[in-house]
């Protein structure tokens, strides 16, 4: 038979449960459930249903996993299964493990979703079997899950691999400078995140700035995020084509600065916002390797995510 | 009888070998040689003398420490024990590992100096015990060395921890980009190392700027240095402390970057450039309190290298 584990995937509508093959990677069976509400202990009780429904679909009961992993899409305190941060569902400060742990009688590991990601990726993914790895997310948010030495780093306190929070623009007051939805001034994800990237645009078209976004949109701005934005470049749109240079000027530079530190074997590339923005993607490339130390850079491999969506749950399952 | 190790500390001017004992962490022994010549032949055997004469002095033969620890100077390639680049030696591409297993017999194991002092302060100087820890040395040059999960952590090839080497300045045709020592453009350490600064000034005083400097030195511009400029910057001097900002601006946000990223328990500063000049110190302070996050920053302490000179050969001999 084959040994199975249980992962959770923590977003701010909803949690999905998967039972694992510890084995192959292989989603055995999973649950999606929507958050009725988003009050800790009501998450708690809908994650717990989710774990029981995947696990039933499967012929076991959650106590049969010996413990369980989350990935949740915030910052989390490494083992305590505190979750410090998580914009989404509105939450500081909560012990989430421990609610969980009591819902659910069984232990509970709980890490930042793109550890999590990493981790899937690095055990059955696009990094299978690499001591080094380095998954960079440029989404509705920025972020990055760091493997090394074959090992999920999470850090002191367990808020490692915070690239997007990152600070690359300089704090003179004479300087624009965009506050980050953490509340601190300046991070990498202020200027390249998908949401931050669509809400910078349509201030700027707002106020009178030229594009052929606007078109695209049928003028409803609503509609603007970064696959408009990389059509437009891709037509030739100046102010579009302007806008890239910057962001990708941005991301390149943070993530040579992350190879030259890490040394990894591989970065391995996931969300959106880089994924489905072949323009932006191929000028990040480009400032990548520029701006990497050529001695980290040898041997190096860009890879794009393998495990989509499922890289959560799978990584969050496999947890140590 | 105390269980010893053997590290040395591989230097452009000299070789110095040492003789530790595992469970202190004090030298009981050490033998420094000066390179008569940098051929890699030459300096095995320079090595290799420092080996046996601080071996004697502990009443050990080299075959007697089963394998020795090397900090070297420059670029190593992890356990290949080819150093890829030891400015200092002249060196590219030497496989001095092999060379010194050669002359020794024993089994060699070589790291860049700031890994193996980075390992020396976690082992036995000013972060004992700590799991995730980085040095952060501004001298001559500039680096880190990072422990990671209570690990040293060297990287796919060998070149983690080349802080220095991140790029810090955009590489747009009409800024005035400095050329690193390494060769590449806009690397940290063109503009906050020692040398880097020195020479700097030295061209900027040439070229007419006004500072106190000039007098400091008595004229003799060979004589600036970092030192020099941070007494200047306490007498209020205009161009010193133009310059300190600057200085200080790149150094506190890289290291903001460090800490964001890998969420460290404490940060250890090394090196005459950080630790020899307290205007400078408060700055870098100053620039990095703004800079790194607060998740990050929570729980962290920054505190000077307590080893000093001796942290490389302690965290040599100590290589696992």
């Amino acid at each position: 038979m084959a040994a199975l584990a249980m992962g959770i995937d923590l977003g701010g509508t909803n949690a999905r449960a998967a039972v694992v093959d510890r084995d192959s990677g292989e989603i055995v069976a999973a649950h999606k459930e929507p958050h009725r509400e988003r009050s800790p202990a009501v998450v708690a009780e809908t994650v717990a249903r989710a774990v029981r429904q995947s696990g039933r679909a499967a012929g076991m009961e959650p106590v049969a996993f010996g413990h369980v992993g989350v990935g949740v899409a915030g910052q989390c305190l490494g083992r305590t299964g505190v979750v410090l941060n998580a914009p989404n569902l509105g939450w500081r400060d909560v012990p989430f493990g421990e609610l969980l742990e009591r819902a659910l009688g069984v232990r509970v590991r709980i890490a930042n979703d793109l550890s999590t990601a990493a981790w899937g990726e690095q055990r059955f993914g696009a990094a299978r079997g690499l001591d080094d790895v380095a998954l960079v997310f440029v989404g509705s948010g920025v972020g990055s899950g760091l493997i090394l030495g074959g090992r999920l780093h999470d850090g002191h306190r367990g808020v490692a691999g915070e690239l997007g929070h990152v600070k690359v623009r300089p704090m003179r007051p004479d300087t624009a400078v965009r506050r980050c939805g953490c509340g601190e001034m300046g991070c990498l994800e202020a200027y390249t995140s998908g949401m931050n990237i669509a809400a910078r645009v349509r201030e700027e078209l707002t106020a009178g700035a030229t594009s052929v976004v606007r078109d695209l949109v049928q003028g409803d701005l609503d509609r603007v995020n970064a696959t408009v934005l990389d059509t437009a470049c891709a037509r030739g749109d100046t102010y579009a084509r302007a806008l890239w240079e910057e962001v990708a000027d941005l991301l390149g530079t943070a993530i040579a600065a992350l190879v030259t530190l890490l040394n990894p074997a591989r970065v391995i590339l996931g969300g959106g916002v880089i994924l489905g923005c072949p323009e932006l993607q191929s000028r990040v490339r480009e400032v990548f390797d520029a701006r990497v130390s050529r001695s980290a850079a040898a041997g190096l491999s860009l890879e794009r995510a393998f495990l989509g969506d499922d890289a959560g749950v799978i990584g969050a399952a496999l947890l140590e």
